[in-house]
């Protein structure tokens, strides 16, 4: 069951321009056989993944070069017809979806690698890319995509990096703000900027290409993508532990940053909930058992033997001390990546529960899970469930509370209490997952009002129609 | 010997008001004692640290808190007088000296630093703390900070930061686009704007900090920095090795990078020329000779025991295999930092020579070299010597070209074709010393119109009077 956005949000329709047979016409004459317009067939691209919005676009356009997204853009400023760009759908905030009758700007068919250069690990292809096919590609020449996430099998890169996904490897090879070497973006009057350069340091001006980073589709569409992809490391292992306390689990971290250095490539957390939800909607079994808290820690580095040497000094140190009371290993890829799906499903488990809250907070780490145990304390019975998990490294928290199904009272409950809770702490109301289309109007918990004017302002420069990804990422100026 | 500014490049003063009477008794009373007018004091901070460019302005501002830097810049403003901010007065292409009688706004007394998280590595601090400051009061928490370079005795954090400072580090913790957290600005008009968060992640809009790192000045004056520092490595070792030509120097890279992995935190090259001037100018001797190529290697790990025999392991494959011919190795500070300074100090022995042309370009890394024995062989005895050293790791090439004293035709010999040599291999022609008031005409070798375009649009926006640090940056738009 969808909830219409415009009504639950009570967001009206901008007076832009209505799609004419002309236009239909336009779009068939310029991309024949790549454009779609039956209903049904547009059905899974008007709902987002977490079926909690649904758009009613009648449009979707497939480009397979820049030239075709230009001249599309051209054609759409200059009519006044809203656009909503798209890559994987796997966004969880409402992003990648239309709100009203926007045409969907598919970058499905725009999926070519242009070039890999394999001295320098730089990767460039465009935008459609989807994230698995990526690193499947640089792994057989011996390097990795330096971001991986759960949606891996269905998002694209171009989303990726408009989104500034963070996901699971940001504690070892940092944001893409600093992997993404360059751009190619068309901006919302169909002229092309090309900064698609492959260069590690470039200072000849402002750096144009963070702009687009992270904006959502709102200023600009992302075409192509020069990445830098790290080696592939020579060795992964992989611990899954049990805690008894979350103060345990930060001594944990503590200690194993200090005991692993530069081979920890991930410490991931999760609560006891989560690993009974992954259990009962997906059958996964977990190989430990009876904690209130699981950690998974990840190494990458290039000598097994000392890898393997540092992990079990630091697991003895956790052993003995008390810090963890139960434990796994794994060096092989099955079990790796077993083990790791205990993890990357927890999202998908949530959604078996009925409606899900989702949160996606920054924090101090110390304050991290105190946010779920006051809001599972405030909640009570009216939430089936209220969990916690995240990238504890990058003090990232998941909050996730589930119901039967939607209601007004109980999002009153939860909004604006977790978003207040986190401005006191002087966390992020959105750390990786941006704002989309449900939670624009929050973004002041986070950010100054300066700030967001200044943000209003680059969009009016960009994009004076406001017709690329309306109704999204900031908040309505009236 | 300083060649004036204005008459070299053939630039004309803007029409910004002067100073009169009134404005130099406003800033008195605003901030007294913390005015300079005096020729004699004004001197050195008319003046950049290579004595290649001098200003002539009649004011320099110290102020302490960003209330003051916001007052002072309502008032130029207001009063449409033209602003050079200045930090430690380091920069190597003349962004950080007045050109004609803008007033010097300096950081040197805003040193504070604001906080420090030992959990984190977070620091706070003021723009004006000196990088070896703030290095050596995070060191004594077990962190460092996640940049060093040759100036960093005297250059600022904030001015780090406003020219997106790479050095000696980058390879290993990555640019200030990823390790600072959160920025202070006071906008031209006097504004503040507040974004000094501390979080690792943050997606909620436009990440607007990106903007003011690297625009040296010209779009904001940075007031404080909250930046990402690692921790400090256990062990560091540092080796110093002869190769017999630029091709082995590639090949001992890729062996490297193989087998050092993830603890390799530098790789640096120099050629002889570099090494005579050195011991030359600066009486210091180098462990290894006879060579036409050095390179620098430093590991930073966890582990003493492994980086060392990762270290020897690589080592002994780079002899045997002919890679490398002469040697040593350095494990204690004294003897590393003696080590270091034969790299570091490679640009004040060439101020020694006479005048220096100074170029600082990225380019693929098989191609670095080549420019330095084009342009040798292109300058025959017209230059005194041409030099190359720089960041192999990182693609960026130091060009230096002395000569007794500076000649127009030695320069029209020199450029454009460093420029255009640099642009047919698509790399920059500012790797990391930014573009200033020298470069800034030759923009267009490394970016495309339509971007240059839409920078002149965000400065417009940001700084609609242009009193920013004119001159600089940008080319003229007219």
């Amino acid at each position: 069951e969808v909830t219409l956005s415009s009504e639950r949000y009570g967001v009206r329709r901008l007076p832009f321009s209505r799609l004419s047979p002309s236009d239909r016409a336009f779009f068939q004459a310029l991309m024949p056989g790549r454009v779609l317009t039956d209903p049904q067939e547009l059905e899974p691209f008007n709902v987002d993944w977490l079926k909690s919005v649904r758009g009613s676009s009648e449009l979707m356009l497939k480009p397979q070069t820049t030239e075709e997204v230009s001249q599309i853009l051209r054609y759409c400023h200059a009519r006044n017809l809203a656009v909503n760009p798209q890559g994987g759908n796997t966004g969880l905030v409402g992003g990648s979806v239309p709100v009203f009758d926007e045409i969907i700007l598919s970058s499905s068919l725009m999926n070519r690698i242009i070039s890999f250069d394999k001295v320098s690990g730089i990767l460039v292809c465009q935008a459609g890319c989807v994230l698995e096919k990526l690193n499947e590609y640089v792994e057989e020449q011996g390097f990795v995509m330096p971001l991986d996430l759960g949606a891996k099998g269905s998002c694209h890169i171009g989303g990726n990096v408009a989104t500034n996904a963070g996901g699971l490897r940001l504690l070892r090879y940092g944001s893409l703000r600093g992997t993404v070497l360059g751009l190619e973006v068309v901006l919302a009057d169909g002229s092309v900027l090309n900064c698609l350069t492959s260069l590690r340091k470039d200072n000849t001006g402002y750096d144009l290409k963070q702009l687009f980073i992270g904006s959502e589709g709102t200023l600009g569409v992302i075409t192509a993508v020069s990445i830098l992809c790290p080696h592939k490391p020579k060795a992964v292992n992989l611990a899954f532990l049990g805690c008894q306390s979350f103060a345990k689990v930060l001594e944990t971290f503590t200690t194993c940053r200090a005991m692993l250095g530069e081979i920890l490539s991930a410490f991931e957390f999760m609560d006891e909930k989560c690993m009974e939800l992954v259990e009962k909607h997906l059958k996964l079994s977990s190989p430990v058992a009876g904690s209130p808290f699981y950690i998974l820690i990840e190494t990458s580095g290039s000598s097994p033997t000392h890898d393997k040497e540092k992990l079990s000094n630091f697991l003895e140190q956790a052993m003995t001390s008390g810090l963890v009371t139960d434990g796994t290993v794994a060096a092989d890829d099955k079990k790796i990546k077993t083990l790791w799906s205990l993890r990357e499903r927890i999202t998908e488990a949530l959604t078996h529960e009925g409606y899900v809250y989702k949160y996606d907070i920054s924090l101090p780490v110390g304050k991290l899970y105190d946010l779920v145990t006051y809001t599972r304390a405030r909640l009570g019975h009216s939430a089936k469930n209220v969990v916690g998990y995240g990238h504890l490294g990058d003090g990232n928290l998941h909050l996730n509370i589930t119901a039967e199904s939607y209601s007004h009272s109980l999002l009153d409950a939860i909004e604006p209490f977790v978003y207040e809770w986190t401005a006191r702490y002087k966390g992020s109301i959105s750390a990786e997952h941006g704002l989309g289309f449900k939670k624009k109007q929050f973004i002041q918990y986070s950010k100054p009002s300066e700030a967001i004017f200044l943000m209003q302002r680059f969009k009016a420069m960009l994009d004076p129609k406001g017709i690329l990804n309306p109704y999204k990422m900031l908040p309505s100026s009236s």
